[in-house]
C-alpha cells in the first residue's frame, strides 16, 4: 500500500495555501528550472561504473567553458563555504599570511574561515559600499618586501552588498607590485551570470558553488585551479583530506571521484551546462546586465539609496537597497513575503535590518523581473516606506527599449 | 546504459534557449503547479486494486465539493469536448431539439457537435460580446408550447470572449416559462475559478475539464449530473458506449471504472482537490475576482476596447482585448511571445486576428499577473499598437490597494 | 507557506509501508519507466503554438513506425475503449453488421460496445482458449453472399486469456472468401511488444492504447487507418463528433488537434517512441518472445494448466494460468500481493476466479521477470496450490541459455 | 522554444537501450525510491526563511530516532568521508593518537584520512575477514597507561567485506580497560538497516551518510554527537571551519545552518524519515536480517566462499562472495552487468578482483532480491564460475518459509 494517496477526505491545512509560483528573489539560491529538477530526479547510478564515468567527464569538461579556464576544475559534494576552505587548505601552510579586503559579509566570513584554519589575515577595512581598491592592493603588496603574503583573496561579486570588484584590475595591481602572491577569487555569485575570465584575468584559484548562476540547488562547490596554484599545492603543508586536490585530480583523470560524489546533483549540473550552452554564455552575461540596469532604473525612481556607492561597481546579479533611517528592512521584507509571496534577501552582518537585496540572477527573464519589481514597489507602499512611484514603470521602459538586444 | 546522459560535448541547439519560466497566459490550459506535476509523476498502479479504489473514491467525493453538487460527478479520460458529447448522448434521443445561444466560439463548437450527433439545434444568434439574455430564453421556451425543446445549453464563461452568462438568471427564465427542458451548462473555464453552484442554480448537467481552474494538464472531462438528468438518461435513445453514464456510475459506486481510467491524471486531480481545499474554494473565487479587476484596470488605462460589451458580464478568468482596426492581433501576440516568452490566447473563429485573450486563471498570483501585464504593455509598445501607458501601473495600484483582502 | 513540508513530528501511518518497488505485473497498465514519467512531468504548453506543433508532428510520424503503417494514425485523449468506438463510429452506418469472434473478455466487451452503438453483430462463439479460426472466418464470409457484413473485427492478443490470433491468416481467409468487408484489429496489448504489421497484413483499422507495449500511463487511444477505411468513412452515417476522423486528420495535417489534446501524455509518447527506437522495434519483439518462453517454462514445471489451449497461439505479453478445481485464483492473487507486493491480473468475465494472468510486457527485463516468477512460485506455496517446485529455476535456465540473444 | 522536445525524427542512439529497471545492487548507493526522488524534485526555498526552518527542525529531530540518540545530530552537505573528517577534526588536537582496526578497505581509508589530518594512528592489522576483536581493544588500551590514545575508531559494518563488528562489545572492552578514550563508530552502511543503538552502546560520535539505509542519493554526511564528545570538542585544537560543530549547533538550534545547506537533499531526508517511520525502524532491521539470511542461503548452495570468516559477523546489508583462484571477479561482474543489467560491488583495495559484493540494503524487497540472486546465478553460469545450481531456489525457500514474519 502506497501511503501517498490519502484516504477519502482531505487534510485540514493550517495556513491558507498561497496560489501561484513563489518568487524566490534572494540572491541565491536562485530559481532552479524544471529541466534541472527533473534531471536530478533520476535513479542514482553506480559511481564506479561506465555510465557515471561519461557523466563525470562531461561535467568536468563543461565547467572549464564556464570558468573560461584551461586548467582543471574540481567539484566537491559541498557548498561554496567548503570550496573556500579547499582553496586555502590545498595551497597554504600553517601560519601563512593572506591579504583580504572587507567588501562585505561574505569577505568577512571568508576571513573568519581563514583565521579558524590557522592562517594569518591582513584584512583591509572597508565600508561595505565600495569595491576593492586596486591601489590599496598594490600598496599593501609593495609594503610586503619579505613576501610574507602568500595569497590575495578577492570576492568578485559581494553577495551581501551588490558591489563588484574589478578582478582584472586587482590582478594588474598584484603584477604592478611584482609580488608572487597567489590570487584567489570568490566567484560564487558571479560565475555564469557576470563576466568571469579565469585565465585572461590570471586568477590562480576561483571558488564557486552551484546555487547561483548555475541554477542548481545548493550542494556543489568548485575550485578552478591554475598552474601556479597546483605548484603551490605540492609544497603546502596544511593538513587536508576531504579537500585534497591531489586525490581528487588523480581520480577525476579517469572520470571518477576519490569518495562518493553527489551523483544526482551532477545530473543537474550536466543539464545546467547544456542549458547555458543553448543560451550562450555571452548571452547569459548580457541578459544579467540588462536586468541589472532595469532594476537600478526602478530603484532610482523610487528614490531609495543603493548600498553600492560606486556607479561602475553595481552588481548585475543582485541589487541591495538601503532603507531610510528608522525603517526596519526585515519588516518590509516580511510585508512583501506575506502579501506577495516574494522572498528578498536580508541584510547580513553589520547591515542587518538596514537593507534588502533583490536577486535577479540565474534562470530569469523580463516578466519574472517585472513581477519582482512590482512586488517590491507594492510592498514599499504597504509598508509605508517613503518612495516615489513609477519605479516598476521605469524598469519596464528600460526593458521595452532594449528588448531583443 | 542509460542514453539520457549525453557523451562529453554538448548539443548544438538551433534556437537560442530562452531563460526563465514561460508565462502561459492563454485562458487554459493554465499553468500546472509543480505539486500537481509531481503527483502525476508516480508509477501507475493496478486500476482494479484497493489502492486505486481509495484514490477513485477520494476524487469522486472531492469533485462534488468543487461543483457544489450533491449528485454524482463522472470523470472521463477525455477532454472537455468529450464531456460535451457525453452530456448530450446520455440524455437525448435522435432528433431531439436543443436551445443554444451564440455567445462565442465555444458555444458554436458545442452547437456543431450537437448537430453532428444528429440533434436539432435552435441557435439564438449573438454578437459574441454579450451574455445570454434571460428574456430571450424565457421567450423562446414560452413559444415552444409543444415542449419540443429537450434541453437548454448555456456556456457559463465563454472562453473565446471573456463574457460570463448569469446561470442563475437563465435558470429562473426557464422556470418562468414553466418549461420542462433540461438545463446544461458548460463550466469548462469557470469551475474552480468563478462562482459555480450546481445545485443552487438548478443545473441538470454541468460539463467541465481538467485544464483550467483545476490546474491540471488536459485529459479529464467531467459531467456533474442531477436527478432530472439521470431520469432523462433512462429514457434517452441515442447510442452510447464510451460515454454511457450507467456503466460509469455502476463501476464508480465501488471506486472503479468500466474501462481503463487515466490513473496518473487522477493522482493529479487528487492533489488539485487538496490544494483547492488548502486555499478554500471561496478564496479561490475571490482571488480570481481580484485579478480580473486588476486586469481590467490595466486595459482601461491602455484605452483598448474589451470584447465584452457589458460591465457586469466580465469574466474573471480571462480578458479579451480587441485591437484597433488595421492591427493584426496575432502579430501582436507573436511579438509578445518572441520578446517576452508570454503566450496569450488568440482570437478564435470569427474574431480571429481581431483580439487577444489574457488568461488569469488557475494557479496564479499577483506577481505572475504583474509580469503578464508588463509583458502585454511592453508588447503593445513594441508592436506600435496605439495605447496609453500606465496600464500595468493601474493594475498594481489595484492590487496594492486590495492586498491581503 | 508550502503545505508539503510537514511540521516536525511525522504521520502515524495506518498500514505498514511496504519497502521496495511494487511489481505491477498485470497485463497492462505496464510499468511506466522513469524516463517517461519525467517526460510527462513538464509544464503544459500552448497547444496552439509552434512548440506543440513540433511535438505533434514527431509523435504522429513515430507512431507509423510502430504500427508499421503508411497511412495516418490518429490519437485520442481517451483510453482504448474509446478507440474501439472510434473505429466503428467512423466507418459504419446504423444497423451495419459486424463479424466478431469470442476469443475472450475483451472481444466480448468490444462486441457489447458495438451493440450499444446500434450495430448488428454476428458473434462466433468460442471457448476462450483458442485463437480465431481462419476457416470459420472464411466460411462465415462465404455464407454472406449479400455482403451484409461490413467489417470483420479481430482481437490480436486477447488480454484476458493470453491467446494470440494470427492476423495474417485471418486476412488471407477474408481474401479467400473474396469478401469486401473491412478488417479491424484490436492491437491494444500487442502493439510494440508482439509482431504487428499493419500494412503487410492488410488491416484496415487498428485500435490500440498507451498503457501496454508503449509503456505509458493509460489515457491515449489510437486508430491506424488504411485507405479503404478512409473511403468507407466518407460514406459512413453513424453520428460522430469527438471521434470524427475528418476533423482530426484535417487538424493533424498542421500538427494540431480539433480540441484540446492530452499534451503531457504526448510528451510521454514522444519519449516512449524514442526509447523504442533506441532499443529497436525488432529487438523489443524478440525480448517479449524470450520472456514469454521463459514464463511458460516455469508454468510447465509447476504443472499448472495454461488457459491457452494451442501451442502456437501463446501470447508473449501475458500468460494466463488456470487454477485447479476448488482453488480461488483471486485468493492466490491476494496472498501474492500481500506477501510479495506483486500485482497479477485477475480472471475477467466468465473465467473470474479461475485463473490469474502474469503480465510480462512493456519495459521489462530478465531480473524483473525472475522476481515476478519467484513471487508467483512462493505464492503458490503459501496458498497451498498443488504444484511442483523449480518453475522459476526452469525460467532461469531458459534465460541463461538464451542470454545475449 | 523549449529545446527538450526533439524535432521530428529521433536520435540514432549508439548503444542499444536496455529495457526495464536497472538493478543497482552495489552496497550503496542503494536504490532511491521514487517518493524520495520526487521529494527532492521541488523548487529550492530560501534557507533563511520560516519554511526552511520547519524542514530543518523536522529532519534534525527525526535523525535522532534513527540513530537512537538523545544528543544532537549534525548534517553536512557532504559525503560520509566528510563526516569522518568532521568527527576527528572537531575532537582532536594535532598529533593526537587514535586506535583503529584494519577490518577492511573503509577502515583503511579512515586511517589514511586521519594520518593526512596529522593524527597518529595505531592501526591493528586484520585479514579483512574478521570483525574487531574486543579482546584486542581491551589489551591495546590496557597497555596505554599514559592514555595517549584519545579515541578508538570502529567501523560497524565494513562495506568492503560484509563483516560486522560488535559495537556493544567493543564498548565493554573500552570500559573494561578503564580507558578514557572517546569511541567513534562508522555507521555509514549500518544506519537504518542494521541495529544501531547510539546511546545504549555508549558511542561518542557516530559517522554516517545518506546513500545507504537512508535511501537517499549521496550528498549528506552526519555526526551523531554525545556529551563526552562535545566536551572534548571545546578543548580540541585541530583547525576546523566548514566542519565546526560549534557553529553548526548554534545555527541548528534555530532551525538554520551556518552556511548554505543542501536544501533539496533535506527534502529527500524528510521523506526518507517519514518512510522509515511508516515501516517502523525495527521492521526495517528485521527485513534486512531476513534478506541477509536468504542471500547467504543462496551463496552456501552455490558453494562459493564468503569473505566473512565468522558466522555471527555476517552483514545483513551486503554479502561479499569470494571467487575461486584464477577467476577475476570483475570479469564476472562485467558479464552480469552486460547480460542482466545488474550492478554488483567490486572488490576494493587489496581484495580487488577477488570478490564481488551483493548489496541488499535500503529500499528493497523479496522480489528485488530474487531478481538479484537470479542475476548472480545466471552470471556465474555464463562466466563459467564453478558452482552448484539451486542457490536462488534456496533463497526462495527461505523467503517463502519466513514470509509475513
Amino acid at each position: 500500500m502506497n501511503q501517498e494517496i490519502p484516504a477519502p477526505g482531505r487534510r485540514n491545512a493550517a495556513p491558507r495555501r498561497k496560489a501561484g509560483r513563489h518568487f524566490l528573489q534572494v540572491p541565491g539560491p536562485s530559481n532552479v528550472p524544471d529541466r534541472i529538477l527533473r534531471a536530478i530526479d533520476r535513479p542514482v547510478i553506480d559511481h564506479r561504473g561506465p555510465e557515471f564515468q561519461a557523466l563525470a567527464k562531461s561535467v568536468l569538461a563543461g565547467l572549464k567553458d564556464v570558468f573560461r579556464c584551461s586548467g582543471p576544475v574540481v567539484i566537491y559534494p559541498a557548498s561554496g563555504t567548503g570550496a573556500w576552505e579547499a582553496a586555502l587548505s590545498n595551497t597554504m601552510s600553517p601560519g601563512d599570511r593572506l591579504l583580504m579586503f572587507e567588501t562585505g559579509h561574505f569577505a568577512t566570513l571568508w576571513r573568519d574561515l581563514a583565521v579558524k584554519l590557522g592562517l594569518e589575515v591582513e584584512y583591509v577595512p572597508g565600508d561595505w559600499r565600495h569595491p576593492i581598491d586596486p591601489a590599496a592592493v598594490e600598496a599593501k603588496l609593495a609594503e610586503d618586501r619579505g613576501h610574507h603574503i602568500k595569497a590575495v583573496c578577492a570576492v568578485h561579486n559581494e553577495t551581501s552588498t551588490g558591489v563588484v570588484s574589478d578582478i582584472a584590475r586587482v590582478r594588474r595591481a598584484i603584477d604592478a607590485a611584482k609580488h608572487p602572491a597567489l590570487f584567489f577569487v570568490d566567484a560564487v555569485s558571479s560565475l555564469a551570470s557576470l563576466e568571469y575570465r579565469h585565465d585572461d584575468w590570471g586568477v590562480d584559484v576561483a571558488v564557486s558553488g552551484s546555487q547561483k548562476g548555475l541554477m542548481l540547488p545548493p550542494g556543489l562547490g568548485f575550485n578552478a585551479i591554475g598552474d601556479k596554484a597546483l605548484a603551490a599545492h605540492k609544497a603546502a603543508k596544511m593538513p587536508r583530506a576531504f579537500w585534497d586536490w591531489s586525490a581528487m585530480l588523480a581520480a577525476n583523470a579517469n572520470g571518477f571521484f576519490p569518495y562518493t560524489p553527489n551523483t544526482n546533483l551532477l545530473y543537474g549540473l550536466n543539464e545546467a551546462l547544456t542549458m547555458i550552452d543553448e543560451e550562450g554564455l555571452d548571452h547569459v552575461v548580457a541578459r544579467h546586465a540588462r536586468h541589472g540596469a532595469a532594476t537600478r532604473a526602478a530603484v532610482r525612481v523610487w528614490g531609495l539609496p543603493f548600498q553600492c556607492a560606486v556607479e561602475n561597481a553595481f552588481s548585475d546579479t543582485l541589487t541591495a537597497v538601503a532603507m531610510p533611517e528608522g525603517v526596519n528592512a526585515d519588516a518590509v521584507r516580511k510585508t512583501i513575503l506575506e502579501n506577495f509571496d516574494l522572498s528578498l534577501g536580508q541584510g547580513l552582518g553589520k547591515v542587518s535590518g538596514k537593507l534588502f537585496r533583490i536577486g535577479h540572477l540565474g534562470d530569469f527573464n523580463d516578466l519574472m523581473l517585472m513581477g519582482t519589481l512590482a512586488g517590491v514597489e507594492m510592498g514599499l507602499d504597504l509598508a509605508k516606506v517613503p518612495h516615489k512611484k513609477d519605479g516598476a514603470q521605469a524598469a519596464m521602459d528600460h526593458l521595452a527599449k532594449t528588448a531583443g538586444a
